[in-house]
């Protein structure tokens, strides 16, 4: 290995790798039988030791501080700051170390299904305690690596480039914002007219492929839509692979998750192609915040606005036995979609009232990991911190400190880019609305190619060539902010 | 590596990734959307490429020679042995004669794919000679590892441990008495009375469902079921996924498929868990003939026996909605299931005329490996020798010698194994019908679990232990010869 392009092509065989990992993990979740966990766990592992081997080959290693990426495009270069990163990255956390986390993640997220499920909290803290010494371990590899304090060397995982510090300005914004802003909301809003028609699951997939074709995601050539217990997306280029999963009580959580995974599916279908087996041509290395931006836009943007639901109103009438009169109208599907109530669930939560969730869970997480915060003392924080920002007390921790998985598996860091992602999502889709201005009447007679089309063209199409901060400025001509973001709320729940 | 553990370590390794590698290939016949078929195909050649590095590994290679495999247990004594081939193997062959051989491979198979559509032999010679060539490459390079003629060198891979002298002694057998027993069943068997019944693919699907649960292949569980154009099985313990395909004209089709693709599924479940990841362990590495034995034997002797329609026959009615005066009784289910016909096509021929479209595959292609046919005269020479041994004549080189994939993707020697795999699962069948006197009375009563588990305990918990021959003798206390396969036809079709 001597040249950039001897270093790109072996980065294109983990690239392979990275792939088929992707895919088996796809397959676990989605067509694998139950009882295939153990041989699959066991080909994760070797795939991923066949990959650490890859990253840290002794000739990569020796051949990267050589090359000089001056003479370099400007895609090759961007290629070669993150191949640098991640070898750096395998070389400095030692593999031990991951094997340590990876089993002790294993055990506590175990537990805490079991825990949650029997609201024992006390039953998961030791093992929970444990899983924290060891993310600390491993925070502190990466920081070294990084440059960067441990929570940030976690954050980089999820929104890489951004610094807790530049969170915090638009958290403390949003934490004095929204409060108010969800109590006006609630107090001004009419409850929607329930609807007529039939939900079965056989209706619910049809219509959700109905959505999912309408958006552009072309099912049966290059897309897949299935189901799961928790919707997700991967893959990429010619095999994009989204999943949803069917409510018989609420037909449009389905429909909603689907728009939203259509809208990663979009960014990993839209990467270059020359790039797509490149670290710069791998969207997920903009981190879950960016990705986030592509689905919430799609999502709550776009699909949550009256304009999407006018035109969407008749034509999912008609696959569910709908009636206008009985409540299959724009008007009312999109109070429907955008009813305001402040809950316990994070994952139940409508978009005024999320970013609260996910400052609290923020909040907190920094606390455990500084050690600040005892996890023993987790569940009297939780419940302090959920009647400051939502006004309400959880009554056990199954409905508080207990109900997602990421702590009990290890992600600590994760949580700030799903509301980064709202914030990014706002920003775009009003540079969008200025680069367009009769969108609305687009959507309303059913273009919705002229929002993906442009996401693809100012923000998927550029892979991970840039940094956050630098594609954010690239596609809305501004800093990133929280303007954009209440600006939206403000214009579609009212101003507080 | 300096054990016989260090190596079996070492090829658990490679073990997952061979795993890894048919799930991929699964997944690009049942799932991937045809767009992915690019990246797949990249994914696919870096995975055998790492598998290729861990086979000629230079610590594995250094280390076998010292390993003294004396002291071993039977299991790891017959996994030494085949590690011991497969690496030589991996050595022996030339890594740029293998990509030469894949590249002439795809563009003949592509190019067949047109020739077959237009009946267009002579476009399609001139690259499946160029491929023969390769093919005679290849066979010399295994055989000097193997020390057999070049055509057994091939063979190896589907019948590993055969030679052609003992197939030829079988199929020379077969070849004198098929063709009189077809002519003497033609003309006395009666025709079935046509069935009444719904036969859209959602009921074939539920029947095909209904028959791999009674075969008890747990779907689910451990196994899948889904559709594919060409039938087929892979995966190893708990995750064992056949499929097959519907015609809405010929139900029967599917489930004889499906009964099929559940005996190799069940060999694949039935291996030794401990030993699910080394060579031993799987049971492919039996070759074809073996596993043939198994999805034959359940489909060709169980689940066309009189016994198995009696009990099948009102539990289809039910899912078809058929009566048992529109024909729905075992009697004339199983003279369904048993018509003889010689026809043109291999892959829709009964089990009387089968061997004799194998027995022509076989000569033809020992010819056109040695040279002694040329690919330019293959058509001429298929039209003989279908006429000699089937008694009628292909109108064209369509339905004659272009109908395969197997010559034109390279895979020769590979047909003996199908028809040997017939003539084992008699054999095995009769030793069973021995151990257990009333295997037709608790058939008839629904007990398949009696044939299933007499192939579990007596062939498919022995994996890859012993060779064919060896194999056979255990379970049937004889060496392999057509004989229980002659006496099966004549007592299911009458002697000749």
């Amino acid at each position: 290995m001597k040249t950039y392009a001897d270093i790109a092509r072996h980065f294109s065989d983990i690239g392979a790798l990275r792939q088929i990992d992707r895919h088996l993990r796809w397959d676990k979740s989605v067509t694998m039988p139950p009882q295939g966990i153990a041989q699959r766990a066991q080909e994760l592992a070797v795939l991923n030791v066949q990959i650490h081997a890859l990253l840290t080959a002794p000739e990569l290693v020796a051949a990267l501080p050589q090359i000089d990426g001056g003479s370099l495009g400007v895609w090759e270069q961007a290629n070669l700051r993150l191949i640098r990163e991640q070898v750096a990255l395998a070389q400095g956390v030692p593999a031990d170390l991951l094997a340590r986390k990876l089993s002790q993640e294993s055990k506590t997220e175990m537990l805490w299904r079991d825990a949650r499920r029997e609201n024992d909290f006390k039953r998961l803290a030791p093992e929970l305690e444990k899983l924290f010494v060891l993310v600390r371990e491993y925070a502190a590899a990466r920081a070294a690596v990084l440059g960067c304090s441990a929570y940030d060397a976690l954050m980089a995982h999820y929104l890489p480039g951004m610094t807790s510090a530049e969170v915090d300005v638009i958290f403390d914004d949003l934490a004095a914002f929204l409060p108010p802003m969800m109590q006006h909301t609630v107090a001004r809003q009419t409850a929607p007219q329930p609807l007529d028609g039939h939900f079965d699951v056989a209706r619910q997939q049809k219509a959700a492929e109905y959505v999912a074709q309408a958006l552009g995601f072309e099912l049966g050539v290059w897309g897949r839509l299935d189901v799961s217990a928790h919707p997700f997306s991967t893959g990429v280029g010619g095999d994009v692979r989204i999943t949803t999963r069917y409510d018989e009580n609420d037909f449009m959580s389905a429909l909603q998750a689907t728009a939203h995974e259509v809208g990663h599916g979009f960014y990993n279908r839209h990467v270059p192609v020359a790039w797509q087996d490149q670290p710069v041509g791998i969207s997920s290395n903009m981190g879950m915040g960016v990705h986030e931006s592509q689905s919430l836009g799609l999502e709550m943007q776009m699909a949550r606005s009256r304009a999407y639901w006018d035109y969407m109103a008749p034509k999912l009438a008609a696959i569910f036995g709908g009636t206008t009169a009985g409540g299959w109208t724009g008007g009312n599907l999109y109070r429907h979609a955008t009813r305001v109530r402040p809950g316990l669930i994070r994952i139940e939560a409508d978009e005024v009232t999320y970013p609260l969730h996910i400052i609290l869970r923020y909040r907190l997480e920094k606390a455990l990991l500084s050690g600040d915060l005892p996890v023993r003392d987790l569940p009297g924080a939780w419940r302090d911190a959920c009647r400051d920002l939502l006004g309400i007390t959880p009554p056990d921790d199954a409905n508080g400190c207990m109900q997602d998985i990421h702590w009990h598996g290890g992600m600590v860091g994760y949580f700030p880019a799903y509301a980064m992602g709202a914030v990014m999502a706002a920003q775009m889709t009003a540079a969008m609305k200025r680069d367009i201005p009769d969108m609305d009447a687009r959507i309303g007679c059913g273009d919705l190619f002229c929002y993906t089309a442009w996401m693809r063209d100012h923000v998927q199409s550029f892979a991970s060539l840039y940094s956050a901060a630098e594609l954010i400025r690239r596609s809305t001509g501004a800093d990133l902010s929280a303007a954009a973001f209440k600006q939206h709320l403000q214009e579609r729940y009212g101003a507080a």
